[in-house]
């Protein structure tokens, strides 16, 4: 580890690394899937070639604010700019990383178009959760994965969360299968549609092909949901 | 900024100050307070003579985790090695401290015996949390204080979080108005007896000395309660 001290020319003593990492979740085939990206061979290298969370260390020339941070990584993987983005936690030890004390700050982010969108520098893939929490991933990543699948599950009962992993406009039976995904159970319909539509979370978006084929009606998240869904006092510039 | 530049020798670019603040309540004379302390005068300090909460830099000889680095940080302003401790978020950016990018990770500490344990290098207060928030704190200490009682007043309803308020054995009356106190509403004395005796958070400690000098039953929290409030994926060594 003495190679990778470091010394402040004013402040004596040795920092910390400093990383976000971003676990960034959608559902493809009916599976709430993860983005996971395998880190680079060398002997230099921590973890070589180990699938991990999608990070690296915050850029003080780049990146205003850790969310920023997390907004910019999340771009680079996935060319999404502005979906559900939440601070997960901080994990920060001696020994997470074989290059020192490093802490890195998790976010979790909900997008609904993972198709095309995943650009490579690195070799990556979505792979569904219940595969991604069995493998061993570098560093404390599978800690952060289950961690992150834990917040989401917990916030699906009483938010709007799992419509922003659908791509808009979606039909109610769309949205139902989505949060029966996060869950893991059915639900009964008609007590969804009836919870749904009390929530007021959502407007209507015109008509659109529904299952079958048949005209069904299309909705999206209401504006209000968008701003408001960010827990207080996480977003950058408070 | 420019001399507080750092330059690893390994690791080519500069790291973010990592620092930890701790958000510590208790209740004295029925008011939640939380304890701050003031900056040191000096040029050389940022927010010279300002009520900040307690915190500092991560000490990477020291520290083997953020959550030791607060709990260190929590023993020598309070003497108090293991009351409740959670993590409540991070905060880092390019402005939030004037020596340069910094993030910082704010835990909240819970603590039932105030009265005589503020040991002081620097001048320290319990501070009603009422007037807390309406002072200028240093750093982004106001929101990380403001987020925290938000943070606390969210978990009462469903945990034994206030319990940690108190010191042990309590009564019920008394644990009646540490949750009264945190949520700011008078509750109804049987349905708060029943409600706390349905959740079995709590063990018969033997009589001790109740209101008005009559002899009551005393309470302790379950082993169990102080072993699974903390959340998961946020303890050291995990």
């Amino acid at each position: 580890m003495s190679n990778a001290r470091v010394v402040s020319t004013s402040l004596g003593f040795e920092r910390p690394l400093v990383t976000v990492d971003v676990v960034i979740f959608t559902v493809i085939d009916e599976q709430l899937c993860v983005l996971l990206v395998r880190r680079p061979d060398g002997e230099q290298e921590p973890f070589p070639g180990r699938w991990a969370l999608p990070g690296g260390f915050v850029d003080v020339n780049k990146d205003v604010s850790l969310q920023a941070c997390a907004e910019r990584k999340l771009m680079a993987k996935t060319g999404v700019a502005s979906p559900y983005l939440e601070q997960l936690g901080s994990w920060g030890d001696a020994k997470r990383d074989p290059r020192g004390w490093s802490c890195t700050h998790a976010y979790f982010a909900l997008i609904g178009q993972p198709a095309s969108i995943v650009d490579g520098d690195a070799p990556a893939e979505w792979l569904p959760c219940d595969l991604a929490v069995r493998r061993r991933l570098a560093f404390d990543h599978s800690s952060l994965l289950t961690a992150a699948i834990e917040r989401l599950r917990s916030k699906v009962e009483y938010t709007s969360l799992p419509a922003f992993l659908l791509p808009e406009p979606f039909t109610l039976p769309q949205l139902q299968r989505v949060y029966e995904v996060v869950l893991g159970r059915a639900l009964d319909k008609s007590a969804f549609r009836k919870r749904m539509l009390d929530a007021d979370y959502l407007e209507e978006a015109g008509p659109v092909t529904g299952d079958h084929g048949r005209p069904a009606m299309g909705y999206r998240l209401r504006e209000r949901e968008r701003a408001t869904v960010f827990p207080r006092g996480f977003k950058s510039g408070e």
